[in-house]
């Protein structure tokens, strides 16, 4: 069998260019003792990808020029010689954006097909999903009766964000990019608001939705929405930090909250995380959102892409807000 | 009696200049029915009076002009038709930059001279101290075995921040402007270290002296310095949010934290507080601050200025950086 892989050629400077990935093909290793070889079916594509192809150690090492870009996939396995996993099981794990992977089953879980479609578990099952569910509730500390203002909301965890906070109770408020995408929350995700910053002075618009200030502001964007989301924060705010994608790709220096003393004002905190710290609790979640799916008070969609060799120019979709939902390849 | 009061003329642009500033006489009123009249005997002088006198609401409204300037003062009661209080009685309280402060007695509280020498009152029994004492303990959340940064070190609230930090198990090291600073932080308070940013690279002088990075940083300044310590955090880091005396004459925009999403890496959050929040608890931290004291664990210096009306001129060392320790003037 031939395994096409996309490889990380070179660091990208800004915004990653077609030149900084090569698509290389070769034989498929079988497995070894203790190893098994999956067929990959889908590739989750995530913002976070942006910083682990830049130099230096961040939360996790950065993918080494040469190597398989890391990606979330779900597989099918086809050979094993792993105790724990069996030809024809379907698992997600860190397969790496290629059509076949060989693991050693670290990190590696099983999930079912007949649960919910296979590539709900990128999405809403998967790391956004989760990202969501702890950042909002964990670090958002979220109460009933919460003004809870959103950016990046129709992606795939701002979406899934403002779904829990109106699961509990609160006022909930999104950013986004495009009528299409404002629409799609304030009618099929039950937004109390929706603002699209691309026709909407953000600063009037986050006054006029959240009359009363914020009290839980959920970053998924950083740089001026972050200072307008400052500025109107109300007492004892949380602010969380999820992510910044107006800065990844910047080669100016990242911008910084000017509006940062309105913590020491209002009292307020500032806070990131990183998913994987909650990772001996996303079975609880998971089944706690699979609940909320059933019962239909928790929806998500996906927007996939068809072809493996579509990575460098699908992975550019995140960056300028093209895609409508959890950014999937279908290998 | 004539009473001398310094009264906001205009807002000042960037450093208060002598023109903001009107020093009037006039006769002194007498106390009425539930008031008492003190004379002012120290005058405490803070960064946060920057704050105080721009246009616009902030944790409290701003001082009009005109009026007053606000300041905390200690004051012997001369007249009192006030039951709470009596002629000879020695108090703190919002005195206001005055001679004679007519009061009705609204958040006064009695002191006395005898346990402490009547200027401790502003500064390590006073508001500084209470907002090392809650910011350091409440916000840091320091444990033992903590690394803490901090900046202004050498300050009223710095000094006592680092020596609770001492006694509660910590490496403390700070930032202090001067050599003399830097000395009296390391000879005579027990820090670890010091760095005198005048004369040394902060960042490099950081990772020296924190080489496996910092716990808490508890931030006076602002600006470049926050920058350095938010690059240098630990896993789950606090930063508290005590003051950002580097912007506060600015007139460019202030500088946001370019370094901020170190809070997203290293799972650490920044935090700001309001002393008056913890009003309720100020009577068990005095007395857990005296016992400190008693034991000689706790020291601090005040810099007193001679005259009432030095006040416009004295209020500029603070952001100069000239005081050594608490600066107060004595009326």
């Amino acid at each position: 069998m031939i395994n096409t892989r996309v490889l990380l050629a070179s660091r990208p400077v800004g915004l990653p260019q077609r030149e900084n990935w090569q698509i290389e093909t070769l034989d498929t290793s079988r497995p070894g003792e203790g190893e098994f070889l999956g067929e990959v079916l889908y590739i989750s594509l995530d913002p976070a990808m942006r910083g682990w192809i830049n130099e230096g150690k961040s939360y996790i090492e950065p993918v080494g020029v040469g190597d398989v870009m890391r990606a979330g996939g779900v597989a099918r396995i086809i050979e094993s010689r792993h105790p724990a996993f069996k030809a024809g099981d379907h698992v997600v794990g860190m397969s790496g954006v290629q059509k076949f992977w060989l693991s050693d089953g670290q990190g590696v879980t099983k999930v079912d097909p007949a649960l919910a479609p296979l590539q709900k578990y990128l999405g809403v099952l998967g790391m956004p999903g989760m990202t969501a569910y702890f950042g909002i509730l964990e670090i958002g500390k979220i109460r009933e009766g919460d003004t809870v203002l959103i950016s990046g909301a129709a992606g795939a965890v701002g979406a899934v964000v403002g779904q829990i906070a109106k699961i509990k109770g609160c006022r909930v408020i999104g950013i986004a990019g495009g009528e299409e995408k404002c629409r799609y929350l304030t009618e099929e995700l039950g937004f109390d608001g929706a603002i699209d910053y691309k026709s909407e002075s953000l600063h009037p618009a986050v006054h006029r939705l959240c009359p009363k200030g914020i009290d839980v502001y959920f970053d998924n964007v950083g740089g001026e929405t972050l200072d307008v989301a400052l500025a109107q924060l109300r007492l004892n705010a949380r602010v969380v930090i999820c992510g910044a994608i107006s800065q990844y790709n910047t080669t100016a220096p990242v911008k910084g909250p000017e509006n940062y003393l309105s913590l020491l004002i209002n009292r307020a905190s500032m806070q990131g995380f990183i998913v994987f710290d909650f990772a001996a609790e996303y079975a609880k979640a998971a089944h706690e959102m699979s609940q909320w799916i059933a019962e239909g008070r928790l929806q998500a969609r996906e927007h996939i892409v068809e072809g493996l060799e579509t990575f460098p120019e699908t992975l550019l979709m995140l960056f300028d807000g093209r895609n409508q939902g959890k950014l999937i390849i279908r290998v």
